[in-house]
């Protein structure tokens, strides 16, 4: 019940998409917290992600740049609230670093990773701080540009 | 260099207090976060604290409730992001609970402890998304009632 109103409550300010990756979490994971492999699935494609930092501990700041088909660079920088390895990680734009305030606190990011019989339960959840931000996203395209993200993911897991 | 760079960053958006107590910083920090001793000195008198919970961890919530001469009251929510023990407190009211946005990402507080001869330099920042919010927190009286709840915390450490 607790769960059910819960839901209820942030489904005007999530978004959510949940796949089942056929690959242990830890390397899910690791697909989310090694910058040498973020780069290689984080932008949908033709993007390409040149340049990821992340210092992954509560409070550790990340950077991650993706750059579209005409060269053009967008900065992507949050802040990590919190790390279980393997199971999950929290992260906010709401900071640029511990604890600078970012120019507009836009998302908070919760990722879970769960094992299902060694294949993972992957749900990303975009919680808004508004619904009228929520709705932007959605109109950016959320749900497409994610899924695309998360083929590319599990495809390079696949290959881990 | 660093350090004078980062000040004049932060200087619109800032809000400081600096006081030298007469007491170990242990104390200072016990003040914060135990619930007890918080309820004795958090409001400015006459108003009152009658309760507070706080669940002093990285990503633990805390509640306190303010009650003026008049007997109505105000609810104050927030998370830590960072503590570490009789030297640093950080928390924000973006959030309510780990990881519920806040109707308004108003401020971030950093609370820092440092020991001088065993009395306690402590620095309250109060650090705002936006400039405007910097500046209408500054008109609510901000100096003046973290001054005064600076003394109300300071003579009740005297007696620990």
């Amino acid at each position: 019940m607790a769960i059910t109103l819960a839901s209820i409550a942030h489904a005007d300010r999530d978004l959510v998409l949940t796949r089942i990756i056929d690959a242990p979490r830890a390397k899910v994971f690791r697909a989310w917290t090694e910058p040498a492999l973020l780069m290689q699935w984080f932008a949908p494609k033709p993007w390409t992600t040149p340049r990821a930092e992340l210092d992954v501990r509560p409070g550790g700041s990340n950077l991650v740049v993706m750059r579209g088909p005409d060269g053009k660079e967008f900065q992507n920088r949050g802040v990590y609230l919190e790390v279980v390895a393997n199971e999950r990680l929290v992260s906010t734009d709401a900071y640029t670093a511990a604890w600078e305030p970012s120019e507009k606190p836009f998302m908070t990011v919760i990722l879970t990773f769960e094992d299902v019989g060694g294949m993972t339960r992957y749900t990303a959840r975009v919680r808004h701080w508004t619904v009228a931000d929520r709705e932007a996203h959605e109109k950016m395209g959320f749900h497409d540009g994610w899924g695309r993200c998360t083929d590319q993911l599990a495809a390079l897991v696949a290959k881990l």
